[in-house]
């Protein structure tokens, strides 16, 4: 979605046209999954349905099954299972970061407080558990618990980096490969592997997932630094609040003058409510913006080189456009 | 353990003593789960490792186990899986209570604050399952799901019940029932199935590990209102603090004259941090904490009756002291 666009769901409802009844499909199975007849669970679980957004890990898993073959009644349940595991995320990041917006709504934390918000992202990842071994195969369970292992790590890494001013690109990259590529990569890996693709075919779809995923997650970052949040609908300068360097940030310390170095540290350790804006100024029109826009696009272009090999269809072409989506929404 | 005995480790490695080397396996297939290359991780891991304990999930699954027919190699897998689930409520219940010790060691949260004890807790989830989807079959991994659900709905309605000093000795068992009896029935289900007994067999082993739970839980609440925190090992007194009545003081409402209702419910209401010792003085003597040490002996003794019916073996035997055990240790 460029910038001037409307935002996202008319463009979406066309990019997921290739397999718009297997969405709804998928809907349906992660609401019956979501059934409690406990008054307070139940009114969470209609809280965090706000939270679905996009749909973007569903749709990818279910465009690269069609991609790579056609979608089968397992991919329904996977498509289910991946989205409730990000939801568990998200939930469980709004108490790391103390958030109060998510998708222009409250987040749990802020209505019910840290301890229900820690329990509900539990829940849904049980959930999540659950619904995957209700499948035949253990293949997507195993998967899914070692991609949810390497999501936290990658958080617990980021966390653990908090104030490290000296963190590289390698390092942000190796944090952001985990915290965020990983369940890309697996989305598109279970929707490849639940077609019955051939192993090169697999190969390419977690390859584009993997680049995907790098792609999205720097772009996220540059909307938290510079982006509107009236137009996000989320809090934005998280990241600078809690101390986490990302691309344009590392780039800038790394290549800034002397002074630019100092005064962006200055900002960075200061514990002023606006340093965010601040830092946004300093380093809205340097060079630094351009380099992480560059690379985002980088990997935009490497995730769309990955689909090459496939036959074309509707479903790969959407895969391609999604490529192209998530570095040019709202920047 | 009754008072003035030693604390457990002897007795207990008498009472393993079935299933001791089992044990032992799956201890080590625990550790193989968690190695980590993060230095971060691999010393929370180091932390949470105090945490283990008695080790009561793991050792009912494998003691069921033996008592249904014997050990097989899912067993330890099941074993280290329990573990992992327990574990991780444990370091949620901390961030939940902002505890402080747990087992005689500072809690994650107190050493790496909230955030890092959050993502722990994930982590040691995704661990458990991700070791369950390494069995061939999906039975445990389903049945551990459901549990997990059922253990997170549990903990949500205590939480929610928070500062209702209304709340009803049936839905203080519903809520006990989730959030402990269930993981402890499951320990004893998978027991009992997967060393291929019959349909009775398990149902009885089920009837047993439910019961114990409740003993368990409504024991180690007794602990929390009038034990001694040096030698249980962890912080004392949560559960008022956290407004959450527990059986004596929900006994103790209900039979209490007018003038006994009004100073516990004063109590209860007050901020003043010294609350939780003037209640344990005020209802150290009264009938209600009788009254509660009995509700814990029936369900024991009903554990212990379940029993009844299996074949005799040192492994029932160690079942049935571990019942007597639980609502005897340091009352």
């Amino acid at each position: 979605m460029r910038a001037g666009g409307q935002p996202g769901t008319v463009r979406l409802a066309e990019l997921y046209a290739p397999v718009a009844e297997h969405l709804e499909h998928s809907r349906r199975l992660l609401a019956d999954e979501l059934i409690c007849d406990q008054t307070l669970i139940s009114d969470l679980y209609h809280h965090v349905g706000q939270f679905h957004g996009k749909l973007l890990r569903p749709a990818l898993l279910l465009l690269s099954a069609q991609a790579a073959g056609g979608v089968r009644p397992e991919h329904h349940t996977l498509a289910a299972v991946v989205e409730l595991v990000h939801i568990a995320t998200l939930v469980h990041d709004d108490v790391l970061d103390e958030a109060d917006i998510r998708r222009r709504a409250a987040t749990v934390n802020r209505l019910w407080g840290n301890g229900q918000a820690v329990l509900t992202g539990d829940l849904l990842y049980s959930h999540a558990f659950h619904l995957c071994s209700s499948l035949d195969s253990q293949f997507a369970a195993r998967l899914v618990g070692q991609t949810a292992i390497t999501v936290c790590e990658g958080e617990m890494m980021q966390v653990a980096n908090r104030g490290n001013f000296e963190l590289t690109e390698a390092e942000y990259l190796d944090i952001i490969s985990r915290k965020t590529a990983a369940l890309v990569e697996t989305c598109c890996h279970l929707g490849a592997r639940y077609a019955g693709a051939d192993e090169a075919t697999v190969r390419r779809l977690r390859a584009f997932g993997h680049a995907l995923g790098l792609a999205f997650q720097i772009a996220d970052d540059l909307l938290d630094l510079i982006g509107d949040e009236a137009e996000v609908g989320k809090s934005l300068g998280r990241d600078v609040l809690e101390r986490e360097l990302t691309l344009p940030l590392i780039h800038y310390l790394r290549v800034g003058s002397a002074g630019e170095r100092e005064r962006l540290l200055a900002l960075l350790r200061s514990s002023e409510p606006p340093r965010g804006r601040q830092i946004a100024a300093l380093i809205r029109d340097s060079e630094s913006i351009a380099y992480a826009k560059a690379v985002a696009h980088e990997y935009s272009a490497s995730a769309r080189a990955a689909l090459s090999e496939l036959p074309p269809s509707p479903a790969r072409d959407s895969l391609g456009t999604m490529a192209e989506f998530v570095v040019t929404r709202r920047l």
